[in-house]
């Protein structure tokens, strides 16, 4: 599959609704879950509300990035059609933000693009992964992607 | 979210056509990858084709899972309406099969499940997945949630 552009990767990850986070647990494997995430100053933010003690699927993705900071996003398409195929990788490193400027920005960001957010805003800490390393791949040649349909599984 | 059981992940799992798989690069970092696959004895199968020496991206993940097994693939469903959202997560230990029986019962589920596999049968190694632990949610309550639909990102 050709690879994509810098370009193209972050307008395909901005677009898109849901990505897939791993972070690794305390014995090394990589724990899974989508987020839905805004693209804020070039770095990935989720929000992680319900944070009280014991919020055990929650409170996991946090205590393991205190732990060891490594984290990667996958943002991809499918499709019947396997033309239209997509996929963009972020490696990096994830840093929870309890308050902050940029805690604020991606809070704001979340309710301009997700209408549940906007109707309730959350208020819980935001999961930051900064980006060392994107990586994206396509099936498609020549014509440009479109981004949508972006609903499904 | 409400928990969903064993059935219910299984059905879900085999019914989506796309699932996004985590290994474990030689640094310890989680690799993420799209992947179609099927449920084949209780084991998570996808083909890894054009495997030729150098081919980075898909050698990449078998090179992981023969230095260290551990994996996991996550199966879930966005929506843009949240009361809609699921996610089933598969923790378990990967190991590549070149050839046998569940090999090419894996193949012949692949090509019945995904039509462009019966029009170009894949000839390639098959990563199995074995789970470990299965776990799902679902933020919907009440009424048996409904699979599809199942395309998009």
């Amino acid at each position: 599959m050709p690879a994509l552009d810098a370009d193209a990767c972050r307008r395909l990850v901005a677009a898109a609704p849901v990505g897939r986070l791993a972070t690794l647990r305390r014995d090394g494997t990589p724990r899974l879950v989508p987020i839905t995430y805004v693209l804020v100053d070039g770095v990935v933010c989720s929000v992680v509300d319900e944070v009280k003690p014991k919020t055990s699927t929650r409170l996991a993705r946090l205590g393991d990035v205190a732990r060891d900071p490594r984290a990667a996003l996958l943002v991809d398409r499918y499709a019947a059609d396997w033309a239209q195929l997509w996929w963009v990788r972020i490696d990096g490193r994830a840093a929870v933000h309890e308050a902050g400027g940029l805690r604020d920005r991606a809070l704001d960001a979340l309710c301009a693009k997700y209408p549940p957010y906007a109707a309730a805003r959350p208020d819980g800490v935001v999961l930051v992964l900064e980006p060392t390393a994107w990586k994206g791949w396509t099936a498609a040649t020549g014509a440009p992607l479109a981004g949508g349909p972006v609903t499904g599984t």
